[in-house]
């Protein structure tokens, strides 16, 4: 893949097939193609390990037409977050495989295979109305390549729903913790177990909740340790970071 | 007492002993006698069941101390609050039977029997900090005449200590639970028992609870129901109305 | 019912019928029915007294029907609050009894006879644009037992409007005041009588009203003692927790 | 006065006395004094009418000194605000007739009669901590000629001491309206008579009160017509304010 | 009118063709007619000199309705604000005399005769597109009798085109200053002039403006004197407070 | 052009082909037109060297008409920013040379030759999503006679993509930089090269970026000197800015 | 070890040399030491793995020292954060061991070696003056076993600073950067490398940094992905959080 | 110099009598002497031309003691800003030539020639509490080789003032205005003439100014075209962007 290419041109250059203004040039063109109004970058799965998302929010739909255009012709996989069912629309049968999850507001083109890593990923909401900010994180880690578990509307005004599911506590490696209004469910399952816990706030809820900020600022406050913070809404967010995590243990593990 | 004096004035009326302008004049001077710099409310213990409460804090040593004089004067019992602990030690030695509460920044002056209410008041706190904010609430509460337990640091990040003492919740007719940082505790609470839950944030925290609002805005948007809430640090405020339910209770199962 | 149900299974298990496993497994079940997006929580009214209540806001229309569906097999009542006119409509016709309240954005199903609690609510707005949060607070508290008097636009504007009600106020176990704008309606009739005074900001005004932030401090810093406060625009919360208080003022009272 | 002079100025133009250059300098320059750190503005008492008046809070002993003297040396009566015990210890005894007040934190200088205008400015506070903001406005508005009664100590929290002053509200051509905390007096003074009501929150309140932040949304919230806000403790600008209107007044009258 | 109904009912008094109690009743009710979603308020009128507004905002076409009803049998004048376009065509043609000025959003009924003040409200804006905001200003000045003249588009980015108009800010007895933005049109207007200046922030600005709190900010810390700041957008309110002004200015010059 | 006609008017006053009088009304007239709802500056083009610019939001069709009609009349250049689509398409047609940016908001009419500046001014954006704000800014420079080089989609999740083109930043006389989000562009920028960096925070991205206060704040906090800030999405401000330094160093150029 | 303690009770209660009665008060008991003002948590180093932390702001000394001394009692290592000089300065000499950071306000006793885990944490900040939250981090998760290595001032004024220590960045398994003003570095950070990166925003800053605001604003809203944040001036949480990560790292390769 | 330095470095390269190895070790370490606690960057002046600044705020008396040191040893001139006084004194007499400046609590040692730019800097105060930031910009300003006007105390309230030095604003290339309370200065300023007008808010002023944001939010709004704004007090930061715009102008003007 990618990684091939450059290998290629580096041997290329070793035995003088280009030159070395040829490579240079090559290898800095590589990283990101440039649509004038996007630099597409296709080094990132070489650098990070995963390919580029598409942020569809504040892009009109031809600008992510050319996105999508140019990072299949590059044989990555895509995934598209915060695309309104109206741009989706727009878009529907544009390519083969599309998969559009309303709820998440996530697109996927899933055209080669994900390699699985070790390791669970539990994603729990404190309410249903917080699911599709929890579908939204679930998705990305699963194109990342983790398993995912989903544990829905368990929050603190009934704690003995929690309580009863302490297992899937234990067994996760990473949890994902998604709350509106007070946030306190990360607070609440970080107090429960010592696995890290990625808390994402939503802007679910009533009048003073000034849409997530105060589960913003009580996640952030978490009395209870173990608790990193991901802005308002921002599923992807957090289910990206587990999958960083991850990874980061597969190699740890596969480096020892 | 002050309900006395009334009467009186208006046997005196009913039988002659003093003019209609008199008894206006009186009942009109009455509710408040002016101190031009404050009007010392001695009609609300009437009005209200409960005397005029001195806030200490941005008055001077001066005016604190003709407040409770004049209060003193009509034989209330003193509830001083937000006394510093200079403003104390100007003070301390004047009257006969002052008690002061550092933490809570309390003083009172209980010369006068408090008749007792029958309920109890349960004050919990998250953490050790929360606790002259609570001792404030709780002195409140005891001096208005309720019966007040304490329970402290059972905040959320370890939920087994409040879950041990779950039965407390239980023998309580009202609870105050007292938060900083996320502020979760009262909607646990909440959600472990029927009982009405008054929730006062306090300004103990990290940089981004700013000075309280991350657990009072944790507060109003609790996602348990049956949690009314109170002003950042205002232990006074959540005591006195502990006070007015207990009483309004005892009220009530005395008119039936 | 439900207590009746849990009392059968215990009875069942003493007389050996079912197992101790069988037992510990039905009870950790009945608390809650998995609906994958939502934990319904049957096991509330026995805990708390009231069914649990669906928040429609952020919820799709298949949710709320499958969650009022559940808790109708249970045989509870239902109350679904911020439903829009245009969620309603898709359910219009969808079960017997559904009363529709579009200033409050309330559903009701009444098919089960409410046990009336004695106690009186006083549910009071200072302006005509209020009257929809009040609303919501007044169909919450009949819902849950309690016997409610309206009473609106009497705000400060025209104090003597408010004076002329005063009675009302009098007659009130527990008085909750609706207000937007400089929010002073709670502060001031917490100023006229001795019952606990529920605040409820309303997001009801000018540019710096800020969307009920200029009510919501106006009521947590009421100079007035006596005010408890909820949420922007939450009626159903002061209405649920005025239940409260008089659902323990009757149980106070029995128990004396 | 400074009118004489500029009269003075024109009549020897006119007279060939001084050159269109020289008369053209003057002017120019009249106005202000440069004293390189403030341009000191004698032209002001002809332009409004009141003289330059010293903001004390962010400069240095030395140039509030040298300002001061800037203005007696052109005859003005000094009135400093925002003056600290400390830095006014500094000065004192500095020149002949200095007043200090503490509370406000103003210092006085009369040396000149002041010209009595027509009209009475009430000045009124919701509690004792805010006397100091109104006694800031009272004596810049008796600096400016105007008469002032005060009425401290009125708030929402006992209405009826309000109630009981109301024909001071009716005496009076316009309303100063001091109050912290939920800052409803102006509101209330407002509904009770027709004068124009001018509004100083201030700084006085417990957390959530954010240094004067509800109380000054709460007076520009005020459903009552008729108030006019000022900025959090600002009671020089209402004073200032006040004077002008009675000053505008005077001249109206006297213009019919 | 008013007065002559009170006047009546006290002489029917005195001769005893009513009863005390009648009296008493009639009195009590007369102050506003209870329509039970809106007390409305015909004592104002006689307390305050103008007629009771009406503000559309949050209130349902058919509640507009009844309001404006009850006014007009009373024989007031009708003042509608924030009247939306839509609503307005709902109410089209339901009473005879309506006008609709549309940038202003007010709608106004002028059957009887309004009784003229001596003194001139000058309304002034920074921009075009804050003449909506001014326009609601200068109506309601109108309304309650003041003579209104316009100047608008005479913002700082270009001084010269204020101090061209300087001699309106002469004969002004008041002068309104709207302005969104940066907001210093009020601080230049209250340098150049002695003239009472109420300051209208806008909401019209670029994102930072933040719906007009920087144009609120900028008016409440004026460094100039003699501006009092309302609500962001709250031209009613200017022009209310301006005839309250130039209402006393009257009655302090019929008095002398 | 206007610095004609000025200069004609000069010289008809000293040769006495106009009087005194005529002379200052016609140049007190010159400075704008006034077309009751706005005062049109023709002045500012002999002033400050650029038109006056059409800022559309907030304004009437009609009111946007007559304004770009008066503008027209004089020969001055059209540059209206902030023009909706719906508002462009009921203006289209409207006069000749009409061009619509949609993404830039813009329409500019060029009937007129420009005079090209020397000087390069780089706009570049962190994202594809801010490239409508930057176009605000690059075709505003343009109309004031700037060279502009564009350079999008450069931000700093890839930091390689902005060292790839670091030249750009070498070769240009003033940059602009255009991000939401962390708004960390400006910084990088600034810390790249010596050239005063513009920088426009955009109110680009998720929950807590509060509509640009992330970006703003980021961007006023920026740890790299050389860095100044305007006002969220507002390109227009920082082209313009650009285009005053571009001329000031071709001033500055001249005079040397 | 309390796990052994715990294993004996069971023990001793299948072997009936405790009743079950017995056996449940002692677990009850174990997990917390009721010091009234504060349950000591013995139970969390087995919940969670690392003994409770000291958060000395807001406890008295006496507190502080009550709740060590129960921490000791039971062999724990101690770790005491935001422990001021003054109060460091009255407990010293009290224990053997105590080392005192006072740049991170962080007192250890490290009387029990502490089992070191594999991998790395590296701490970066981007000023001097962010050493201090810097250090409270490094210390902490020195204390829970992590290796670290300490990366000052690579901030991104100037990029090269970082880019010089790339390497740094890839032999870490996680990363927390610790930055200021806007709060640039954990974004740089996280394009530079997969590896999950910590971002502690801190309270470093000129005027509109609002003491953290800026910086945790720019954090929450990283175009680059992989980011997590921690409240402001949190090293404490960021470093707990990183050795969980480290621990759950060691765990998963330990049961592959 | 520096540059000397780098150039030596290469010959000497280029003639072997370094190795390639050696020479890219030494280029790499050459930008930034690694103090631990701070890389001083001494690359900077190659870079951007001017020396690295002593941000002293948050930094120890040790720290900033031993960055002065490093850059001393390569020559630069030093420019410490935010050094309190107390700092100061426990620095004073430790190097030659040390200039403490109180009101810009800037220390400077000027022992090498300041190379003279072409053009003026204008730096202007609205008021007289302002200059402590104004002088912060001049004197970096002059550090950095400009020349530089102070035009105190011109504010808006007087608008005079401010006409009558216009010719000041002529002069000048680049202007800094500086304002706190309604920080309308920019936008006069930019009004009146046509050079970058560079704003600088201040945190001076009553309440409601919250501490610079009112001015902040001013100046970011400001309706005249031409601002540039700063963070709150960042006098430095003004000063450093007029030097670099004064910078560009000269290389502008020597490449033509």
């Amino acid at each position: 893949m990618d990684q091939d290419r450059i290998t290629q041109l580096l041997q290329d250059f070793k035995q003088d097939r280009v030159s070395l203004e040829q490579a240079l040039e090559k290898l800095r063109q590589l990283p990101f193609e440039d649509l004038h109004y996007a630099k597409v970058d296709h080094h990132r799965s070489i650098r990070q390990g995963f390919p580029e998302v598409v942020f569809a929010e504040g892009k009109s739909e031809a600008q992510i037409e050319g996105i999508i255009e140019a990072l299949l012709k590059q044989g990555h996989n895509i995934l598209t977050t915060r695309l309104s069912a109206d741009k989706y629309k727009s878009l529907e049968g544009r390519w083969a495989g599309m998969e559009y999850h309303p709820l998440a507001r996530v697109m996927l083109i899933r055209h080669k295979e994900i390699k699985p890593l070790h390791g669970l990923v539990l994603v729990a909401t404190a309410g249903t109305s917080d699911i599709g900010v929890a579908e939204e994180a679930a998705l990305t880690a699963e194109m990342m390549g983790s398993k995912v578990q989903r544990l829905y509307d368990v929050g603190v005004a009934g704690i003995h729903r929690l309580l009863a599911y302490r297992s899937c506590l234990e067994q996760a490696d990473v949890i994902i913790a998604v709350a509106g209004m007070e946030g306190a469910l990360p607070s609440i399952a970080a107090g429960l177990t010592d696995k890290p816990v990625l808390a994402v706030p939503t802007s679910i809820g009533y009048g003073a909740s000034f849409e997530g900020l105060s589960a913003l600022l009580a996640m952030l406050n978490s009395c209870a340790n173990g608790v990193a913070v991901f802005n308002i809404d921002n599923g992807f967010g957090a289910g990206y970071f587990a999958s960083r995590l991850i990874k980061q243990m597969n190699r740890f593990s596969d480096n020892r």
